[in-house]
């Protein structure tokens, strides 16, 4: 029986999650959850799995938990550290958006949880710190996401000194066939319609811009020690091969299957084990076509901007991160355009002084400047329009 | 260091071993050498490798080697099995054609050998009898096949009670796209060029008429204790999935790579490392597309035929290849026609008296008899015909 606290209970990783332990209760028990606002949701899966804690971001919205639950309710950053390092919960599925992640990854590693990792700023931002503490404390960091999660699948049972080569795929989101103009003029709701997977509002964004793509580069680099020259994208549209590792002798060995994000959870969770599931089975003579080609990275050039993150290492890559996070969020509420995401991040990055080896309040810092210096800009240049 | 006995050293997969052994000459030491009946390139070997001790089958030219060469000469059968036997071999590669090569498997086996097999036929006529003998003397069974190489990569670091599937993938042969009308035509020639693979002869037209893939689906179950019903095939021109295993959870596991069998032959004699090497890598995006469709078991009855005998076992399976061999070299001297391979085997199959659980020397026997059968069968047709 594994005690789970879930980070971000409401997202869409979140109530996946859980429709897993609902799946197998012998197997899981939820001891803690957390959303950022969602407190009606929250009540409910207070009601149907009774954890021990609770979380809530946004403290206006304590009052409605307090009055309607019988657990114990935190709130804000603290609330969140404070599930993520709950003495009743041996696993933290970290499902949060954004760089709000990083802190509590940190403090569950510290307090020696397993953890199952969906959110992406944890590493992109803060990979070095976040593994150094993954070794002191001898802690299981298990991906979510489907790439990493075939990586990890790939890696079983044989030797990482022996790997040349890891690609991984890349559906190239719902824009891969568009112009430059017509990409100029893509709409937030053009940008949430992704055609394979089906995921949260701020992903779905960074999979547009293929920015989620690099995102997973960087991650990949510091999950499996993998130098970036030897990481590799491919443009795969049908999703259903997740990632593909080449070893010395070119034997390669991939994960496939269908597009559905709870075989990826379920083995994070359920790993060593496999445990039978009702989920569709993949059939390769139904798929019938699978295609591959190079993504272009003219059009695309937040994965270059990930890339040179990555190999630049320091506080550039939390730069990066907070650059998007907060472009994208702006991109959501109609305040700037598709384009403007990728060049607001460049403007950002190329302008940004490098810390070489940031502990993790400087990266937090930096995370935090540069999320204050990207607002004021986009104010500025909604200014000057009107 | 591994120390090989190669048996069937000229042939296909015999140089292909012979020039890895050549590429890691601190891995590999070459001690016993085979062939059938080309004395020339077994003396040009016997110069380079050096071995211990050699064998021809072909007795009437067991001079040829006794004037020119230093090391040990045998011949036959007997020589063969002295050759699977070499108490200098640790590791005897298995690359002969035919039922031949079930002896020889037996007795490398008995005297705790490891196997590296290409020999099909040792597993589809003698699976049970060799799989038992592999457990009594705790020996290695490593195939060379590309796609059971594959399986057993996909299989490394999981637990075999958790594969709820197996997909072996065909390239569907020469004739894939054939009509009826059209196969009743082909030649000899037409059927030796393998779009995918190049092989031997006796293998490219087990290809062409899928049997080889009928055979591969017993080995599959006999080196996995997979359930026929879980074992499928896929049709897939590209070759280049050689394989996928599902689990439990529906996560699907592949071994991929050029068309290449230096690749596998060079994996069961590495395994459990992989060794650095000059072949070609596996570029997705080069690649472009991968196509899959279920396969046409009226047109290619062989893989009927080969579930059958699979499912129903005893001495069916033995009949059943020893009926394709003759059946495949008639075709192959011009003596029948492509469809009358299939069809001979069908009528030699349903007419067999069934062993249930037959010895080594009653598979043997079975193998003899229905050769005797099958050549007595053609040459009366042939007779009748003109």
């Amino acid at each position: 029986m594994k005690y789970l606290s879930i980070l971000g209970s409401t997202g869409s990783i979140g109530t996946q999650t859980l429709e897993i332990v609902r799946q197998f209760p012998n197997e899981f028990k939820v001891v803690g959850l957390t959303t950022n606002k969602n407190s009606d949701l929250l009540l409910k899966q207070i009601k149907e799995f009774r954890p021990k804690a609770v979380a809530i971001m946004d403290k206006t919205k304590v009052d409605d938990l307090l009055n309607f639950s019988s657990c114990q309710v935190y709130s804000g950053i603290e609330g969140l550290k404070k599930l993520a390092t709950l003495e009743e919960a041996d696993t933290v599925v970290n499902s949060l958006v954004g760089s709000v992640g990083i802190e509590p990854t940190y403090n569950a590693i510290k307090n020696k949880k397993d953890i199952a990792l969906a959110n992406k700023e944890t590493l992109v931002a803060a990979g070095s710190v976040i593994m150094d503490e993954i070794r002191k404390n001898n802690a299981n960091l298990m991906p979510i996401d489907s790439e990493h999660s075939a990586i990890f699948q790939c890696l079983n049972g044989e030797n990482i000194n022996e790997v040349s080569k890891i690609t991984i795929t890349c559906s190239g989101g719902p824009f891969k066939n568009h112009s430059k103009e017509q990409l100029q003029n893509v709409t937030a709701q053009d940008a949430l319609k992704h055609p394979t997977w089906s995921m949260g509002a701020k992903i779905t964004i960074d999979s547009a811009t293929l920015m989620n793509k690099g995102f997973e580069v960087i991650e990949a680099h510091w999950l499996y020690g993998i130098p970036y020259e030897k990481i590799k994208i491919v443009i795969h549209p049908q999703s259903i091969i997740h990632s593909l590792v080449e070893f010395h002798d070119k034997s390669v060995i991939a994960q496939l299957g269908l597009p559905d994000m709870k075989i990826p959870i379920q083995y994070a969770l359920s790993y060593p084990k496999r445990f039978t599931n009702n989920q569709q089975q993949l059939d390769m003579a139904k798929i019938r076509n699978l295609e591959f080609r190079e993504p272009d990275f003219e059009m695309f050039p937040c994965l270059k901007y990930a890339y040179d993150a990555g190999a630049t290492g320091g506080t550039l890559p939390a730069v990066m991160n907070a650059a998007n996070e907060i472009a994208v969020w702006a991109f959501l509420d109609n305040k700037i355009r598709f384009l403007d995401i990728q060049r607001l991040i460049g403007r950002i990055m190329y302008g940004h002084k490098l810390i070489k080896n940031p502990t993790l309040s400087e990266i937090l810092e930096a995370d935090k400047k540069t999320k204050e210096e990207i607002k004021r800009i986009i104010e500025e240049e909604i200014t000057i329009k009107n």
